[in-house]
């Protein structure tokens, strides 16, 4: 058998010299490929398998790293990692010690930008164009942004700014019809309309119209020739309603997303025009791969699944699973509670409420601000909304928290999903701030359960006890080890274990049940001790301080940032008190978790009951 | 001479009764209490000049409280507050313990949706249309927002989310050609476009042609004969390019903002039409204040100034005024360094650097979360980019901090304006979350100068030696009293006073000036005090952290939130290092601070030179 094709791509360079039909065959290898690793390692996989034609003749028409190359929330990169050296790295995309899921400049040059959350491409590659322009550099910035990314304000916003720009500036529409989910809002419906238009001639004919509008340098005879012509060419055309030539781009499309001649001809076109272009590109997610296709949704993000059946091994029930049963359960019981998701309806557990509770199911697109300013809204009317958002992402709402929620004290719930560490997604997606973060706010309540029934108490009190901002956070997964005296009460927090003990153990969320672990194996030493299981994190409950500083001891052990977690607000909360014992606090300072799995990265931090044992034998020695 | 109309008002109820004619009489009343009482307390000038008849023509239409209309950024709503029962408090705004100069539902129940940030009246509004709708409540609701407030991106979520309503839901564009600065980006260019087209017919055929695509209920005769005639219509009309058609919204104008009439039958034409509707209402800033007219921007918001020549007294030099010179002075030693700003080009201090350094002057529209992407952007390309911002609308760049610079180590300036209390604006726009968040996020360096000559260090600091985010903090206002001892170092912290005495005095920024009159007042008590002074608060210097320790009693004073701040998490790092002494923190402990001078409220928190003493002092006795 000969070598394959891409064998022998070691930088984009490789595939310059190759021709259409080979970069069609050499499509085919890098899709087998992607869907191969993705099977073992999990990952994006429809996105991934939608755009391995565009990226192969962006790399055929650009010159990357030279030329920039900017995609938006990056979970669609695995193409070009392969045609950017790494190859012979993709076996190891998303493990511990691996290359990332998602571009990232320190891992190799030809990532321009860093990316994980949705749409920034525009606002970056704009930077990275002006900063060329001031650098009097004239290669190519490209931003590579999907329709549901779309939806974000951000993009917006870099539309806004980019579209008055002299210089070009291409945006590639990667146009597959959906968001994560189906794509949703004004915008999505546009595009359809343009998809749809009478006016998608063949991609010759719509080349030749778009060359015409091009100012062609060096040939003025030709260009005089055809003045009046072309004049009135480009009158029709400008007349063609465009939304994003409102915005000042050059609009051009839509094509073949999976045709790579036609692509190859459309980018080149771009590159000549001045000022900012649009390329709308219409793919199909998941294309290439039966199961993806038809369940492109299923397959956005994937565990490992068998390629021949396409099933992933049923994990055990997760958080947001159980989250999704208890909303429907409570939102049966009151016609107040309503659900809001950023384009995460699968992913945070809410198709059931979506199908059962229509008219009080509300998906966004990613637009986490308008998400929390319009369950604002609807608090202030009356309803009883419920934000059920990753950790990661609600770090774009941190401004509408403050202002559109708690200054007007409404009534509003965040169910967080996702926090703490999250795994192979790595850096970008880890849910280690939002503690930190909503710790600051005031009229902002936290909840941590570490088991199912927990979950189920915390967000009825949520729902129907409490008032203002509610938020219930909860990790990636399921449920941990439960220990067998451990009873779940409705209280802001519980001791367990020896409460006559020098030692005690404070901590949340999943870490009670290593803390349990620790406790157990720290017995079996001979050492007692307690556990101070935190409930509402926030704001801390006086009897838990006070009871805390009956210990000579305080170990808190905390799966978040340190710097304004509970920890330190503890600590500080204890001396005030005037604690004369010593607080030990482990949790994660000031730095980025890579990516590994979740337990690997728990031991690594020193946060497991290995850990956690470690920590307290060592202390207790000196 | 007769009462005057306006004195008449106790409610909205009170206009409906009164003729165009009287409307318009009570329009002058208004802008002219409005002048008088800006003229006095401060506020937002231009911007209530602006839209006098529209609010006037807005409560003759719609039924306030039951109606909701939603004041986007809200500073142009003294109209508003006058003719909803307030006019008698009017002279109160801005004041402590008076109402306050944005729409507050606390304060009364026509201000349906608390504002002051930029760009979430559509979100609100949308979310109380959605609580209408699940409450059977057919009552209307209104979004007035400002060309300026249409660059953030939050609002163009809200468009995207809220064009697929099929209800009637009224967006209110008060276009006045300008934001806070001129307005920037494709959109602005887009809303010229719109003004200056041949199509801006006359009011009244405008209005005949808007009734004629809304369904006519109860005429069916008539609508069977002109059936054919609407149709062709409808046609010609759709085909007229808009964006905001494009969206989903039914677009209608420009109608004369000035023109209570014309207004009138707009307004009662959207309230007839099914599904989205934006109206399109041109405004002059200033409008009837000829200073004001002439210059918009200086009277966007204003200290007290004479009405007669429209002089404000003129202040000292502020901390905006003086960075402004710095970055000039650094931009001339470095063609790197690029200055950023969301429409705040005059309050932030760079007027003088957008005109001498054009090509490195970014005014991206109020969209601060693509000013810290794009400033990502830029330093990936090599540049030094320095975000000039207000505190409190930093807050809406949190995940792009982390997401687009920290993460990927890039290093830009974040020079954070009105950090700390900012006094009259209040609640929303006090600049006391920042040091939090940011202490929790990794590769952050802050700073923060207690006087002019540090801010040149520290700049000077964040542009040439430091890496990664740097942000440099600076309270509103100038500079406070300066010990004569006391001499700046280029240092990241300085212990001042006393360094054998107990008692160690704990700040940072402009607090230090009050520390100083604590310490000499203590002296006077023959109490011996030292002060630690943190330039640079995060990360804290083990020197300071060792040095701290070294004294039993320890007072920090904070002007910020206490949840995340330099004070508990200097607390912990004392006590984690084996601290035996006691340690105090005063600071904002999660609530929000009312709108005061900034003098009052450093006082009512106790962080004023006698309100430390005051602690200290009592903390000596027990």
């Amino acid at each position: 058998m000969d070598k394959k094709l891409i064998e022998n791509i070691n930088s984009p360079e490789d595939i310059k010299s190759l021709s259409t039909e080979e970069l069609e065959e050499l499509s085919n290898e890098i899709r087998q490929e992607i869907i191969s690793v993705v099977s073992k390692n999990g990952g994006h996989l429809s996105p991934n398998l939608g755009v391995v034609e565009m990226t192969v003749a962006l790399h055929r028409v650009f010159d990357s790293p030279r030329d920039k190359i900017v995609f938006d929330v990056g979970h669609q990169c695995y193409a070009h990692k392969i045609l950017t050296g790494r190859y012979g790295q993709i076996k190891t995309i998303r493990k511990e010690g691996g290359i990332s899921g998602f571009p990232s400049p320190n891992e190799n040059p030809n990532d321009a930008f860093g990316a994980g959350h949705s749409s920034t491409s525009i606002s970056a590659a704009f930077g990275l164009l002006n900063a060329n322009i001031l650098n009097k550099d004239d290669s190519y910035v490209v931003a590579v942004i999907g329709d549901g990314a779309l939806s974000g304000g951000l993009a917006y916003e870099g539309l806004n700014n980019a579209g008055r720009t002299k210089r070009n500036f291409i945006v590639i529409l990667n146009d597959n019809k959906m968001s994560i989910s189906k794509n949703v809002g004004s915008m999505a419906r546009y595009l359809t309309s343009i998809r749809v238009k009478p006016s998608y001639l063949n991609a010759k004919s719509r080349i030749e119209k778009f060359l015409i509008r091009i100012p062609l340098i060096g040939k003025p005879s030709y260009r005089l020739v055809k003045g009046v012509k072309d004049f009135i060419k480009r009158k029709v055309f400008i007349n063609r309603h465009n939304i994003f030539e409102d915005m000042g781009f050059y609009y051009y499309g839509p094509f073949d997303g999976h045709n790579i001649g036609e692509l190859t001809d459309a980018f080149n076109a771009a590159k000549r025009r001045k000022g900012p272009v649009l390329i709308h590109v219409v793919t199909t997610k998941g294309k290439g791969y039966e199961y993806a296709e038809k369940n492109p949704k299923g397959f956005h993000g994937t565990a490992p699944f068998d390629i021949d059946t396409g099933l992933t091994k049923s994990g055990s029930r997760s958080y947001s699973e159980v989250f999704g049963e208890i909303l429907c359960e409570l939102a049966e019981k009151n016609e107040r509670i309503c659900a809001i998701t950023a384009a995460m309806q699968l992913g945070t557990g809410l198709s059931n409420f979506a199908q059962k509770y229509r008219s009080r199911f509300f998906d966004v697109g990613i637009a986490e601000e308008h998400a929390v300013t319009f369950a604002g809204g609807l608090a202030a009317g009356g309803m009883i909304p419920v934000f059920a958002v990753y950790s990661t992402f609600l770090q774009r709402s941190y401004d509408q928290i403050i202002h559109d929620a708690s200054i007007q004290k409404l009534h509003i719930i965040l169910a967080i999903d996702r926090a703490g560490i999250v795994g192979e997604d790595g850096k970008t997606h880890q849910g280690l701030f939002d503690v930190s973060f909503l710790n600051g706010i005031p009229n902002v309540t936290i909840m941590c359960p570490s088991y199912f029934d927990e979950l189920y108490i915390m967000l009825k009190n949520a729902v129907f006890s409490e008032k203002n901002i509610v938020a219930v956070r909860y990790p990636r997964g399921g449920e941990l080890f439960r220990h067998e005296d451990f009873k779940t009460k409705n209280r802001p927090y519980t001791f367990f274990g020896d409460e006559k003990s020098d030692i005690l153990i404070v901590t949340y969320g999943r870490l009670f049940s290593y803390a349990c672990e620790c406790m157990e194996s720290l017995k079996k030493r001979g050492i007692s001790s307690c556990i101070l299981k935190l409930n509402t994190v926030k704001p801390i409950d006086e009897g838990a301080v006070y009871g805390a500083m009956r210990y000579k001891g305080c170990f808190f052990f905390e799966e978040g940032i340190a710097c304004g977690g509970i920890g330190e607000h503890l600590c500080y909360l204890m001396y005030a008190r005037g604690y004369k014992g010593k607080f030990y606090l482990t949790a994660i300072d000031d730095e980025y978790v890579e990516q590994s799995s979740v337990a690997s990265a728990l031991k690594r931090y020193k946060l497991d009951s290995e850990g956690m044992e470690e920590t307290i034998l060592k202390k207790l020695k000196m």
